[in-house]
């Protein structure tokens, strides 16, 4: 029976430990699709430190701590640094040590709220691709205003073929189903007018061959209707997605300062329960954190500024992708494709 | 002498022309900076609806209606119409007529809240391009919750060459100096990272290019810092521009529907004037509407939804370009680049 275990890189985020440990404490003792039992947890990173931090959190907490592994990382890497450095001087970083337990078939998952860059590159460079995946790509799924769309790739792959875009139509059709309960996701490409004449030759390209798989491709979607409800997933090659998602980063902070700053102008100030509420409308990691799609191995990254209940989700998005078996699906589609001559 | 006419497409917009004409009237009337003599204006469309809705908005007013010259054009693009077929089916649209009388000189610029690609369409295809300028490019300047940066180019030239993006800086350049009032533009370059070794190929090329001109070079710019303040113009692919333009337009009717669903979840009912200036904080087309620069004329392009105000906007934007010899500096910047080895 192969591993079912999460490698949870502790260290990586801007509370860490804290609250990648407190978010772990949370995945143990949530309820239902919200649980992940502790023995599937595998804490990586700086173990006295870990072991410390857990003995201050049991102290303020009724009822014991679980036991959970834990394995050692001499080295972390650090929220702003260089990813391509960070992977050449740090082998035994709590992501690299994560990458590592995928890799060898201890884990089947790991999850960081660590560097990007970094978990990118490692477990790119680290893990072998799928069968039949010819680029690892990044989901993130944006619930912006409570809209929910799955968009992918975010990054991972910034020069991309048509055939890359088609397998992440594919890959993330395999993510919206298992994962988010899209039932029977719609998928998008993103461009900058409805006819399939628009766009670079890319995205011709990529448009004849989603229009030509089993994919229900409803076509091009332009970027004012990325949340008008027409796809469950779109598709975009990892430079337009990097600088999308950067810029709705961007605009949900502004966003919110705007309706606080008028709610204040008219007299309001108001709770901090609505103010959780107004987050959420805006907050594109609470489905629990990015996908790395295509490798193999189930990888979630989580926002750097993820709270402990972040990080209970991004674990719990992590079980639920693995028990969904999302990494079969995937081969299974890019392989039906393949035999159908579409990719 | 040259001609100082100005041109306006009274057909375009989605109330025209009773807006078209509103704002032609307003423009005439301002003060200053925002005052444009109705003898530089050309009312360009259907001329006895013109007329007519004169009169009828004369009957509302005080003091008369001045005397503004008329052009008639038996034809008009519809909002929703292909740019494409337009441009064949329709060569008496009042956009094809405003682009005319822009190549005949009768007229130096014009003005459009019409249909945008056929508005770029006619007026790239009608127009020679400014001497040393290689491909147009539109400019949007964002003034998203009043943190202002131009944006070019945001569609004419989706699949861009090095060169046109170093062309883009110093047309951008021009235009945030001469037209915003901005002593000393930063230039930007819309990126994934800030090293100069990120982004595509192109952006390599362009990042080496920029930063051996005589711009204010700031380097790349992510798109989370697009409001932060880095760069006064920003130069992007005219593909992940259109992307940025739309994607920021929506989140902007996202973002007011926003507040208003907090304010009103708060009891507070706010007044329309509040609400206007809500609106302006997050409306791009405060300043008048898009440039296509590059072309022999000046043209702005408006946003279809302009009321009166923002056409009249428009117009003096026009008149202001006209006047600092936007076109001038930008073929002189473009020869000085050239003789300097840069493009």
């Amino acid at each position: 029976m192969d591993s079912t275990q999460i490698a949870l890189d502790v260290m990586g985020g801007d509370s860490a430990p804290h609250s990648t440990l407190v978010g772990a404490l949370q995945a143990c003792e949530g309820e239902g699709a919200r649980r992940l039992p502790p023995e599937r947890l595998l804490l990586v990173g700086d173990e006295p430190r870990i072991r410390e931090e857990l003995e201050r959190i049991g102290a303020t907490r009724e009822g014991p701590v679980p036991d959970l592994a834990v394995r050692h990382a001499s080295q972390a890497v650090a929220m702003d640094e260089s990813p391509s450095s960070a992977l050449r001087s740090k082998p035994d970083s709590s992501i690299a040590v994560c990458v590592g337990a995928v890799k060898s078939g201890e884990a089947a998952a790991m999850v960081s709220m660590g560097n990007t860059g970094a978990v990118v590159g490692s477990a790119t460079l680290g893990l072998r691709t799928l069968t039949g995946v010819r680029r690892p790509g990044i989901a993130v799924t944006l619930g912006f205003t409570g809209r929910r769309v799955t968009l992918l790739d975010m990054g991972a792959n910034i020069d991309p073929k048509p055939e890359h875009l088609l397998q992440y139509g594919l890959m993330g059709a395999v993510f919206a189903r298992e994962c988010l309960d899209v039932l029977a996701p719609r998928i998008g490409l993103l461009n900058i007018g409805e006819e399939a004449s628009k766009g670079t030759s890319l995205l011709k390209s990529a448009h004849g061959l989603l229009e030509a798989s089993r994919l229900d491709f409803v076509g091009n979607v332009e970027g004012g209707d990325l949340f008008g409800g027409i796809a469950d997933v779109v598709v975009t090659d990892g430079f337009t997605g990097n600088v999308v998602l950067k810029l709705l980063e961007s605009t949900s902070a502004l966003m919110i300062d705007l309706v606080l700053g008028e709610l204040r102008a008219n007299g309001v100030d108001p709770d901090p329960a609505a103010l959780q509420s107004l987050e959420r409308k805006v907050d594109y990691s609470e489905v629990g954190g990015a996908l790395l799609l295509g490798v193999a191995g189930v990888v979630v990254i989580g926002h750097g500024r993820s709270d402990a209940n972040a990080v209970a989700n991004a674990l719990c998005l992590a079980g639920r992708a693995l028990d969904a078996g999302v990494n079969t699906s995937i081969e299974e589609g890019v392989e039906r494709a393949a035999r159908e001559g579409v990719a």
